[in-house]
């Protein structure tokens, strides 16, 4: 693998689709990424990296578990980067194949759909949100930000990694939870709150909606239920990171 | 004003704490703008503004309300903006010089600090949050963002325009909740849940910390009492905007 050369072309979604490859920048991440079960190709470092002790810990964690490492020059490396502040570190590692299928269902399972949220910062909040809270898979609907970008992956604090995400079609979605009796709410300003523990089904998909436009007209049409949460009047919405955060507490408690 | 000048001027946070002047982009933000009690001092917009009919109509709301208005090439219109889409349409307005003597303090009231909150996506959702459920003020203590750059103001979707948002240093802070008998909790990754409703003070500022960091040393040492949301294990912590939401939601239901 040409390091540099495909840190760079990565940046494209249909090169990391293309590829199934996509990078982590930074030291956090890329900690969390090397005590995860995904599989990383190699490692572009520069000589920023080993200033700092932690920096210098992480070095030798990558010499001895990435297939290949390069220390490039800083101006090599800020011509691969995807962030802002990479911190002399990025890792190029396998996107999981997870898909629908690899979804285990049983009752009791939450899932969170996003439908065409665009903002990588929210895309990541929102994954996390799901992945702390144990929600089976967050799965990311036409629209929806590449939830392996590297902005979305530093927004999820890299919980990716042990948390399954997946792009998928609306239909093979929507035929999945028929299959399998999951039952599809959405989020949406205005709309009731959730009602109380024992009208709620034991298996759910919550679909939380794009920034401006919320919910797709195709989602809005095969909810079974729209819930929201009761605000002042002098605002109109909550951010969807933050809603569908309130929601998901509500679900698991 | 030199408009443009103005405008390239208060990128900087220097310049509009100097001047007391901060900017809004994009079409929605200029709406809430128009309709809030904010006063404007001039617009910058470019040819792409009335380009749509909803541009054309805030075009003309443009010309009856703001003091002084220019239209601009849209080379020089790009070397003004703050922000990535402003739609052809740049406000310069006054920051509302609130204090914390304009606080109205009675039984009830919550207050949410932001000790040293760093992205502005972040602090934007903190203070939509806050506006939403009708949080008092939102108080930015030192390190936190600039809550008057325009990606705030953008992230926040304009609640400082009918929320009150100030700056101010932690021990004038202090003194104020010491004053008005107002107790101060800390949102802190791990810490035990919310406690009941009939233990929770009827005066309460509620602190939310550094992304990476958590709360400031002055700030926790200050706190009586460390609050949490309980998550499963795998992922230590959430979004400091979705747990502030999370929070907040609570105290208010």
């Amino acid at each position: 693998l040409k390091l540099l050369t495909a840190a760079r072309d990565l940046k494209r979604r249909k090169a990391r689709e293309r590829n199934t490859l996509f990078v982590v920048e930074g030291i956090r991440a890329t900690e969390e990424l090397l005590r995860s079960p995904i599989r990383t190709r190699g490692a572009l470092v520069d000589s920023s990296l080993a200033k700092g002790e932690r920096g210098r810990l992480l070095l030798d964690e990558l010499k001895a578990k990435v297939p290949e490492l390069a220390e490039v020059s800083e101006h090599d490396f800020a011509t691969a980067v995807h962030t802002d502040s990479p911190q002399g570190v990025l890792v190029i590692a396998e996107i999981p194949e997870w898909s629908l299928a690899d979804i285990v269902v049983s009752d009791g399972i939450r899932l969170l759909l996003l439908d065409a949220v665009q903002d990588p910062g929210n895309a990541g909040a929102l994954v996390r949100t799901a992945a702390a809270f144990g929600v089976a898979a967050s799965i990311a609907l036409p629209g929806t930000v590449d939830l392996w970008s590297a902005k979305v992956v530093r927004s999820a604090m890299g919980s990716q990694f042990r948390h399954t995400v997946l792009h998928a079609e609306f239909g093979d979605v929507s035929e999945f939870m028929t299959r399998e009796q999951i039952v599809l709410w959405g989020s949406e300003t205005g709309a009731p709150p959730l009602p109380s523990r024992d009208a709620r089904p034991a298996r759910l998909a919550l679909a939380v909606g794009n920034e401006g436009s919320g919910l797709t007209s195709a989602v809005r049409t095969r909810v079974e239920r729209t819930v929201g949460i009761p605000t002042t009047a002098a605002v109109e919405s909550l951010n969807v990171a933050v809603a569908a955060g309130i929601l998901l507490h509500e679900l698991y408690n």
